[in-house]
């Protein structure tokens, strides 16, 4: 027990809840393009109806391609280390350029409508996400996959990266659901008390983007699911990469 | 280094994280008192003002309280363990009390005024989030205060306790961040968005509690600063103190 929890038994319920987390995430994507498509009218760029891309836009990647980069090391726990560090920074750019187009997609629109820009508490957390989004891939980018980067500072700064990754997408997670809210508010207004169908449909899947990073989150932290050490040292420096896997094939 | 990275030199930068974090929550609760006073005509039970009680107690029970009652086994690292577990207790039977008032206030303003309730994303996750807590709190106690339970039983349920502790916390700020999206839609409307000085006040409290758990969550889950495994095992079966207390007196 010299190297920590992370030697005990190996995971038998993870495939479980990996499973139960991308059955979620799914269902979330899903309906979000179901309440656009049945109460929304649909999506498109050269419209009123280009609003609607923000929203899509914003699920599938700030929402669920985030949730998925975060479990890359939980989930492929037997494929090389430098390759799964690449599927996460890979994972997390696709996230980002999804997300890009939604936030133009919502600019555009304000424009072309006359509509003010950042004035509510949904935009307000969004901007902020998104920049910190974009500054923590930077910030992991240089530490973990530039060469040259000393062990013992990305030992330091891997933690950081682990809780400020997280941090950042509940973030994300609650700022969709205030946009959610909005929509909700400013199309239904009064009858909203009256349980339209649409209110309901929106409530569900606020409910349902909770649970999905509910499931993330958990498959993230727990201490028993994670990498073990050895793996962990390889992907703090791909200068020990040979080193390591010497040492340790089979929990690699 | 056997027993792992809470073995680690003692937290320096610890009560500066713990002082932040205490501002920010008691601006937090002075804020939303301010937003009361100064936009919403102030507190009181027996008129239209009564929907009022509902922020404040939320703000104070469910976000700055329960914060402060995750804290307690980071902050108090050098009492009993047992003092510090009932004090852990009772800062979440007093958020709960409050933020029994709080919710009793909103339904009976309800009531009173003839409103539907629980048809909101923010009602739906709030009396969720609520029920959630109470469950917590109930097998909390019954797993950790009261007697008999196993030592072994305790072990397995601790981090679950930990994770879910976490979970219902960021939920209800993420809750309280709906709540107060809904007054401000409600009452500013197409207002909201001419940077209304009600509207900039709520949105800077917004980003203000969403700090404050992050600023909880970073000092409870940063591994080095979490009470050494002596003390944790303390934690977890009373009929144990003895033993471990002269075992260790000192990173208790």
């Amino acid at each position: 027990m010299e190297s920590g929890a992370s030697t005990a038994a190996p995971p038998r319920t993870l495939p479980y809840w990996v499973t139960f987390s991308q059955l979620l995430g799914l269902t979330v994507v899903a309906m979000t393009g179901a309440w656009l498509g049945l109460y929304r009218g649909g999506i498109a760029w050269e419209s009123a109806l280009q609003f609607n891309v923000h929203p899509l836009c914003m699920v599938i990647g700030l929402v669920f391609l985030q949730g998925d980069a975060l479990l890359v090391y939980r989930v492929f726990r037997n494929e090389a280390k430098r390759t799964t560090k690449v599927l996460h920074g890979l994972l997390h750019v696709s996230a980002f350029v999804i997300a890009l187009v939604g936030v133009v997609a919502v600019f555009d629109y304000h424009r072309k409508q006359g509509y003010a820009d950042l004035y509510s508490l949904h935009s307000w957390c969004g901007i902020l996400v998104f920049v910190l989004y974009f500054v923590q891939w930077l910030v992991g980018f240089s530490f973990f996959l530039f060469p040259g980067v000393s062990f013992s500072l990305r030992s330091r700064y891997r933690p950081q990266h682990i809780f400020f990754g997280a941090t950042i997408f509940v973030f994300s997670v609650g700022t969709a659901l205030l946009g959610l809210k909005e929509a909700l508010l400013f199309k239904l207004g009064a009858k909203y008390s009256t349980f339209e169908p649409e209110g309901i449909l929106a409530n569900v899947l606020g409910l349902l983007l909770a649970s999905f990073s509910v499931a993330v989150l958990y498959i993230l932290t727990r201490t028993d699911w994670k990498r073990p050490p050895q793996a962990e040292e390889q992907a703090l420096s791909m200068d020990f990469k040979t080193l390591t896997e010497g040492d340790s094939p089979s929990p690699q």
